[in-house]
């Protein structure tokens, strides 16, 4: 089953946006052993829709095509499509009374122009919006296929996982295509650079390399297992991943194969550099806060200056963050850190600084644990001390009140995001600790 | 002169990299005046690298073909633009020599596989490198053309700038088009639905469309001046935006029809709806802020629950915003906001806490301005009141505190993103207004 994803959208291919959707269909659909060849995108404009789309329909077996479901005079795909089937658009009743629901739930009136939303071609099925207006669309050409889905990203990834991807696999079964799983896990490490955890598991991967195709499947499925194979991602700042990729015959089997290669790959980290696994996939270093916390029940409150309450944002992401998160304050001018968090008047960037702070922190919210981060976002240096420089004080019970210096590389923002990990994975090794142990080392990445 | 760009690269068909090289060469060729009507990824494989091309060529007057020139067994796009001329490849001399300088001048030997490097399509044109080993092409096709650059994105922007922008401007100009420059300019609302805004703006949309070409360059030059074309993007939570793009002579003429028509939609949309525009192109909510608490002089402090830090997070984006932003009390749990912000015990999802935290974060963190929020974010109720239920809170000087209520769509972490741009959205309309004015609604978007 061959794929090719369509963007529509002139503010693709003008550059103003990137187009982050088909990367994740071409993603998704390899995650279901669906082949991708083509990508295209294509403007605001019908004629060109409809020649993308027919070019696309004459080298795949089908068509997802995503952007220009809106409700104004430039989102034309239903016209296209239309055009493509050559069937009419009919108004669906159905989809008019959703989106007026919609509208009214928010005390709002429906605008007219709404409800071209509710045009779907002829023949066409109706994949029911759970988030927003713009219904999707199956559309069957000849024994072809074109999907159509709205471009706003969770809209699209909802429909996508919802009913494209259960509708693709029934598809692949119908014409006797093995529907063999791709499977990936991302095992997600700080404190290492890339270059030092690839030769940390060279040998490792050296073996695999080396390894027949071992079966992870029922016999005679000749796609069914596979030595599995290792990348490494060091996308953006959340640390440096390590994506392992495996095939199996089903999911199950697929997952087993995975589970044993994590399990490998953790041992050989783990032996070499310590805690340095912090996650799997989406678990982000907030999740690992909030496991390690739970092991005493313990509470945490921050006080907050370079980061300026994006340590407690991340916090509050994690469902029932309640139970343990009990704020921050976030001390943006010095004043505050002396009037509410009593830290001694002086300067506000050393570890002397930070170390008040985590104490005022835990007194103030009543919290067990206080995390304070104090440092200099740049791009002006801020007492004698230079861009980059952070560092993150800790007070818990039954310990000295320790602090860590760290410095971290990158413009305001990129400083900021850095110390925010650094700090919750200072937080997530020592919490699991008993008292008056110290972590090892405060590297930043 | 349309040009389309091919990216080659299976890793892109696979989601693991974004292409970020057609975004910027869409860019790049808008501001030279090119349009660019396809875009299309492939990867490698040299039949369906031919395929893209001849598809690109036949709709578009040339081709840009990014990646598939490194020096290993599937960099396929030299011998794929071979196929598409007719011609055999022939090592080039020349460049031989240049690889193998790059490489001794790095104390290292020429591994033979680089030599491929050097294999180029009979007729073709090399572009020299200057940063890396692959050459880029020229290659005629029938009176179209297909230009080759590298992957590397530096790479392929150096090319692009030096040898395609200028080899693009001189066919231009032997075409008798004119090399007028596209720009455009985002228009950034926020309390307006998408087809809100269409709606106010039809007529105005209309009058565009049905309006001459307008001269907005040297006369006679059929090209260099047209009306603006207007777009609506509902690109995320950070409000709707009212994109235009117009098309002059030079950037300065471009420039001076981009403010004509922003200051026309401006006010049509101000006489409408009030003060929804807060801000064009990167400008976000937080700059229209600093922009209006500037206006007196203003301080701001602030005490968030629901929002966990989210709003004080994004304010510290600002550079210099050390000048009016205090901190933020995130008071996260209920005691908190008794011990810290003096919130009398009670529901604390109510708008009496919200003006009891608005008052308390103005005199904890010594600020002219207090501004609170509270809410629910689901999934479960708190204090009776639905996930999605905001209270925004507003101390200032010579009013009494305000408070407003909201209902916001969608998961956790999307109410609390919408109703940190809600809140701060109240506090720019706000604080630019004579003390006891009040705002007019509190529309979540």
């Amino acid at each position: 089953m061959r794929i090719e994803i369509v963007a529509v959208g002139t503010e693709l291919l003008l550059g103003q946006i990137a187009d982050t959707n088909s990367r994740w269909m071409g993603e998704h659909l390899a995650a279901i052993g669906v082949a991708s060849h083509f990508h295209q995108a294509v403007g605001d404009n019908q004629e060109r829709i409809v020649l993308a789309l027919r070019t696309a329909l004459a080298r795949s077996d089908g068509v997802i095509v995503c952007g220009g479901l809106g409700p104004t005079h430039d989102d034309i795909t239903r016209d296209a499509i239309a055009e493509v089937m050559n069937v009419p658009l009919e108004r669906d009743d159905g989809v008019v009374e959703k989106i007026r629901a919609l509208f009214s739930s928010r005390g709002r009136e429906m605008p007219d122009s709404n409800l071209r939303q509710a045009d779907v071609p002829v023949g066409a099925v109706v994949i029911p919006q759970t988030k927003g207006t713009a219904p999707g669309l199956v559309c069957p050409v000849g024994h072809k296929v074109v999907y159509a889905v709205p471009g706003v990203p969770y809209e699209m990834s909802d429909m996508f996982d919802r009913a494209i991807a259960p509708d693709l696999v029934g598809r692949m079964a119908d014409r006797g295509e093995t529907t063999g799983v791709i499977a990936s896990r991302v095992i997600r490490t700080w404190g290492m650079s890339e270059s030092g955890l690839a030769e940390t598991l060279a040998d490792h991967i050296d073996h695999l390399d080396a390894a027949p195709q071992r079966a992870g499947g029922p016999a005679g499925t000749q796609r069914a297992g596979g030595a599995a194979t290792v990348a490494f991602l060091a996308s953006g700042i959340e640390g440096i991943k390590v994506r392992v990729t495996v095939r199996g015959a089903d999911a199950e089997v697929a997952s087993a194969l995975l589970d044993e290669e994590e399990a490998r790959i953790r041992d050989i980290l783990t032996a070499a550099a310590g805690d340095v696994v912090f996650g799997v996939d989406d678990e982000a270093i907030e999740d690992a806060v909030a496991r390690a916390l739970a092991v005493d029940g313990l509470t945490v409150g921050l006080a907050e200056s370079l980061t300026g309450g994006l340590a407690a944002s991340r916090l509050v992401n994690v469902p029932g963050a309640s139970r343990w998160f009990r704020g921050s304050v976030v001390s943006y001018a010095s004043e505050v850190k002396f009037s509410v968090l009593g830290v001694p008047e002086g300067p506000v960037v050393s570890e002397e600084a930070a170390r008040a702070m985590a104490d005022g922190a835990r007194r103030v919210l009543g919290a067990d644990v206080g995390l304070s981060i104090t440092g200099v976002a740049g791009p002006d240096p801020q007492d004698d001390q230079p861009p980059g420089t952070v560092f993150v004080g800790l007070a818990r019970p039954g310990s000295d009140t320790e602090s860590f210096a760290f410095t971290v590389p990158g413009d305001r923002d990129r400083v900021r995001q850095y110390a925010t990990i650094a700090a919750l994975d200072l937080l997530r090794r020592t919490v699991g600790r008993p008292p008056g142990g110290r972590v090892g080392s405060g590297s930043a990445r």
